[in-house]
């Protein structure tokens, strides 16, 4: 498969195979917010979204866009997060069976969410390797169809169809900000963006203690995988070649954010939102508090990636006095 | 003033009067928790509502239709809670002075919000007596206009309108279900919601805790003000002959929750509904939880009232494992 296949086209047809099984968010604003920023800021929530993540957009769009032949054995990824539900539902959806292989440890939330939608759950050791393994091994002995969380043609279109939806409702957006970890969402959105609105600008934004996008967007060579140590456990994951040829080509900016940039993005989205968003979806907000870019008096789209959280261990928590 | 001024006609008429003052809020539905019950549940999100809460609208209501020469010396009120920040806006929104009774002691963030909307405010002894005392002699002092939380008509029929718009979005609703504290609520939504569709069954949730509107229900004898003891802070105030006239008229029926039954039930609406909503808004949803109404396989409006809460003090916090 050639490295660049994600279009306007493969994301418009991702939007029609999608449609009815995933869900057209809503947009949120708020004048608090905007005074603030001193912006106007359109949060697209996807943390309303099936399964409470955007990572459904892009996991329906690659199970129902494989032939049934390719779907006899089932489909397998590996998650430690919301890609697993997202691919366990899919293949709920289209009747098939789903192996997700997750890593030892991971939070039983996680591990329940995709056993809910019918998904069989493999532990391994918590490693990339031993997690590409077992998905490897898994995919031969099933004759499966593997569905990688982000280094994926039609992963990453379905992941664009956030930016159709977007710029549908909001067509003068000046940027569209969004976080990155494996590079999927944003390479996805940096595509359709850009062939619908060639003046948008699009920043990526990564926590400081998983930077590896941002040190090769700067470098212009494919950083190692960095040793994560972030509270956005959505954004862990590493580019890959392909994420890292589509960021290089369409997004305009990707900068950094410290730890209790992001904590507080989290708690001020909640307090003023009323919504539940996990930490990586306050990442880009983030970035606009801490005054990492230019976007004074803009339009700014901000991607809220999802809201799944353990309500049991906010990261602002603190003895409650009772 | 006659006791029974609230009509279909005073709603409608307060739903033109706020139309861009206030939001038409959202209605999030969830599969999960429709399982759960074993009925169609429709959440109305008042959470969203401007200043956080339905207050918002028949404090606008009330502001907005007084005569200019009344409201020469302002407004004034006392609350302990969201309706003293929904004066406060509604004043400034039609440029006039607010003056907003609070008790001491009261929670930093609600004086912090009345004074975000440019109220001014005063001080007193934390008991029902003193409130009204110190708000009767501001009002004669500056001869300003009094907004009484909930024992207005005015007031009841701006809350009104939330029935107004459950109705038009969903017009087969079989159940209405809200809170009552002082009661101003759910008058407001029995008037307009058996007016418009007279087989609807609307039924008022209660604290058993705070069950004042439970037992006066019952005994058809309005009973005197609770002691309340309830984690639902908006909750705590006692029915007036109003809104007893009204609730006895109007409701089929008052039911009572437990105080773990609200916290469990805030808890899930945050976790499946990826939203922020205080513990008086988990209430009527808490009564859905132990099956205290026969619901199954109805369609059932449900009314989130607001979504101010102290993210420091979650009910279910526990020493974070750092």
């Amino acid at each position: 498969m050639p490295l660049l296949d994600v279009t306007l086209e493969s994301i418009q047809a991702a939007r029609t195979r999608i449609a009815g099984r995933v869900r057209r968010t809503p947009v949120l604003a708020s004048a608090a917010l905007d005074a603030l920023a001193g912006a106007r800021l359109y949060f697209k929530c996807e943390n309303f979204q099936e399964a409470g993540a955007f990572k459904a957009r892009g996991a329906t769009n690659a199970v129902f866009a494989l032939a049934p032949a390719e779907l006899r054995g089932g489909v397998v990824t590996h998650s430690s997060g919301n890609h697993g539900a997202a691919v366990a539902r899919a293949a709920q959806l289209r009747g098939v069976a789903a192996r997700v292989v997750m890593p030892e440890g991971c939070s039983p939330a996680k591990l329940r969410a995709v056993r809910d939608y019918g998904g069989e759950v493999l532990l391994c050791a918590p490693t990339l390797a031993a997690r590409e393994a077992m998905a490897a091994q898994l995919a031969a002995q099933f004759g499966a169809a593997f569905i990688h969380p982000y280094d994926d043609p039609q992963v990453i279109a379905g992941q664009g169809t956030i930016a159709l939806e977007l710029l549908e409702e909001l067509p003068d957006l000046d940027w569209l900000l969004c976080p990155v970890g494996g590079g999927g969402l944003v390479s996805g959105l940096a595509v359709a963006a850009k062939a619908l609105r060639p003046a948008i600008r699009v920043a990526a934004v990564e926590p400081a203690g998983a930077d590896d996008a941002h040190r090769s967007f700067v470098s212009g060579v494919l950083a190692p995988p960095p040793l994560p140590v972030t509270i956005a456990d959505g954004l862990r994951g590493a580019l890959s070649a392909r994420t890292f040829e589509l960021i290089r080509r369409h997004v305009d900016d990707v900068v950094t954010v410290s730890e209790a940039a992001i904590v507080h993005a989290m708690r001020t989205l909640w307090q003023q939102l009323k919504i539940v968003v996990e930490a990586s979806s306050a990442v880009p907000y983030a970035a606009v508090l801490e005054r990492r870019l230019e976007l004074r008096g803009a339009r700014v789209g901000i991607v809220l990636t999802g809201g799944n959280v353990d309500l049991d261990a906010l990261p602002w928590a603190r003895c409650a006095d009772r």
